[in-house]
C-alpha cells in the first residue's frame, strides 16, 4: 500500500505521540515535528507508511536518547495478555471450532497498537472480536492452505499481541517460524518481547533484520527475504505488515483489524472491521 | 491562544480537506500539502491557529483558481438555516427565557463549521444544544453587561450560523454592529453571506478587513480595530474568534462549541461542550 495524502497528518500525529511517550519536553517534541515536516517533503509517497514511521521513530529515539522508549509499555501489554492466557486457552480448547476461535483471539490481540490508535482496551477487544463478523473471511481457503503446508511463517506485529499469536500457533499444530522486527520500533515485538510471551516454546524465532513497524522486504535481511521466499504459507498480523506486503505474489494471509480510514478503504471494509484476507485477492 | 503542537497534524488535515472541497486533483492536493509542510516549518507557534489557516486557505484558493471554493456550501448552509428560522423564532418567542433560548440556538448554529469538523447535522445540533448544560455559563454577567451597554459589537463566524445570530440579535433588542470576515475564507461569513441570512435588516454590517477565519486584530483594518476598541460590549462566536482574541482586555463574551481537544483543554471543558465565557476570566 502506498502512503496516501491522508497519511501525512497521521504521520505528524503519530510522531508527536511517540515523542510524548518518550517523555521529550515540548522543545524536543517541536524539534521532532520539524524534522518530520522536513522528512515528509522528500518522502516518496509510493512507499508504504511503515517506511515513514520507521524514520520518525528513529528521530524520536535519537532525540530521547533511548533505544526503546516503548519498553515498559510493551512489558505491561505482554503481562496483561499473559494474565488472560489461561482463560483464552481454555476457551479455545472448549470451542466447537478451535481454529476459528484462536484466529478471533489473535485478531483481538491486534488491538494492542500504539501507532494507529493511542489507546486500547484489551478485555473489551476480546469480548467484541469473539462475536464480531469478519468483514472479509477467507477461512476456508486458509484451512486448505494449512492442511497442505508443511510449515508456516508467522509475521508478528505488536508486543502483547504475541501472546495471542502463541495461542493460535499452539492451536494450529504446525511447525512455525515466528518473525519479529530486527530492532525495537514503536511497540512492535522484538525477539525479547516474543520470548517474554513464551513464543520461543511454540515456534522458531527469527528477526527480519529491519527496524520498521511492518515488513518492508527491501529493508529486511537477506536471510529473512530468503525465508520469506521459501515459506509455503505466510500468516501476517496487523496493518503495518499488510501495508508493506499487500499485492505481493507470495502465499500470504492477512489477519488484522482495520484501524484507520485509509486501510479500511483500501480493504473495502468499515473502520473497526476484522479481516482475514489472502494477499493475492 | 497559541498554536499547539497538536494543531500541526490538524492543519495538514484541514488543508487537505480544503483542497478536496475545492476539487483539486490528487496532484494539486499533494502540492497544497507540500506548501503547508514548508509553511509549518517557518510558522511562529506563538501565533493563533487561524493565522496559519488563513495561509493554507490562500494556497488552496490559488491552486484551485477560485476566490471562494466554499460558496455553494455556504449558500446551502444559509438556506438550511433559513428554513429552520420561523420555527426557531417561534420557540424563542414562546420561551420562558427568550435570551437563554436564543443564546442556545446561536451556539447550536456554531456547529456549521467546515474547519474543525468535516461534517455536521444542524437539526441534531439544535435538538442537543437546547437541552445541553453549558460547561461554562456566564449568563448573569452577560445579562448585566447587556443591560448597561448602549450597543453591541457581534463577531460573526460561519455562513448559515449567521441566521441563528440574527435571531439572537433580534431577541436582544439592542443596536448591533455585526462584523464579518474581510474576504471569503473557509466557510466563514462574508458581507454577502450575512446579507443572505437577512442580517442587514437586524444589524449594521461591517467587515474586519482580514481574510482570516478568526479575528486576528493585527491583520484587521484600522477602521475595524478602532470599532473593536470603542465597543462597549463584544459578543464573539466560535473557536476561530476565541483562538485569536482570548486574553484580550476588551469586554468580550465568547459563545462557542468546543470542537477540538486543544481548545477544550484550553477552556477546561470536554470536547463537545457549549460555552458562554467572558474573555477576561
Amino acid at each position: 500500500v502506498r502512503s496516501y495524502l491522508d497519511c501525512y497528518p497521521c504521520f505528524l500525529r503519530q510522531a508527536l505521540d511517540a515523542a510524548r511517550r518518550a517523555r521529550l519536553d515540548e522543545g524536543g517534541q517541536a524539534r521532532v515535528l520539524d524534522s518530520v515536516l522536513a522528512a515528509l517533503r522528500t518522502f516518496d509517497p509510493s512507499r508504504p507508511p511503515p517506511e515513514m514511521a520507521a524514520r520518525f521513530h528513529a528521530v524520536v529515539r535519537e532525540a530521547a536518547g533511548s533505544e526503546d522508549p516503548y519498553r515498559e509499555e510493551k512489558a505491561r501489554a505482554t503481562r496483561e495478555a499473559l494474565d488472560l492466557y489461561p482463560d483464552l486457552a481454555a476457551r479455545v480448547a472448549a470451542a466447537a471450532d478451535p481454529l476459528e476461535t484462536a484466529l478471533r483471539l489473535a485478531v483481538a490481540g491486534n488491538v494492542i497498537d500504539l501507532g494507529a490508535q493511542a489507546d486500547y482496551d484489551l478485555p473489551a477487544a476480546v469480548a467484541r472480536v469473539l462475536v464480531q463478523d469478519f468483514a472479509v473471511c477467507e477461512l476456508a481457503a486458509l484451512r486448505e492452505a494449512l492442511a497442505a503446508a508443511p510449515w508456516l511463517l508467522f509475521l508478528g506485529d505488536n508486543a502483547g499481541e504475541t501472546v495471542f499469536d502463541r495461542l493460535l500457533i499452539e492451536t494450529l499444530g504446525l511447525p512455525c517460524t515466528y518473525a519479529v522486527r530486527g530492532g525495537a520500533v514503536l511497540n512492535d515485538a522484538t525477539r525479547e518481547d516474543a520470548r517474554a510471551a513464551g513464543l520461543d516454546g511454540a515456534a522458531t524465532l527469527v528477526d527480519n533484520g529491519a527496524r520498521v513497524p511492518g515488513t518492508v522486504l527491501e529493508l529486511c535481511s537477506d536471510a529473512f527475504r530468503d525465508l520469506f521466499a521459501r515459506a509455503p504459507l505466510i500468516l501476517s498480523k496487523g496493518m503495518g505488515n499488510y501495508e508493506s506486503l499487500d499485492g505481493r505474489p507470495e502465499p500470504v494471509f492477512h489477519l488484522l483489524q482495520a484501524k484507520c480510514p485509509v486501510i479500511a478503504r483500501d480493504l473495502g471494509v468499515p473502520v473497526g472491521a476484522i479481516v482475514l484476507a489472502s494477499g493475492g485477492r
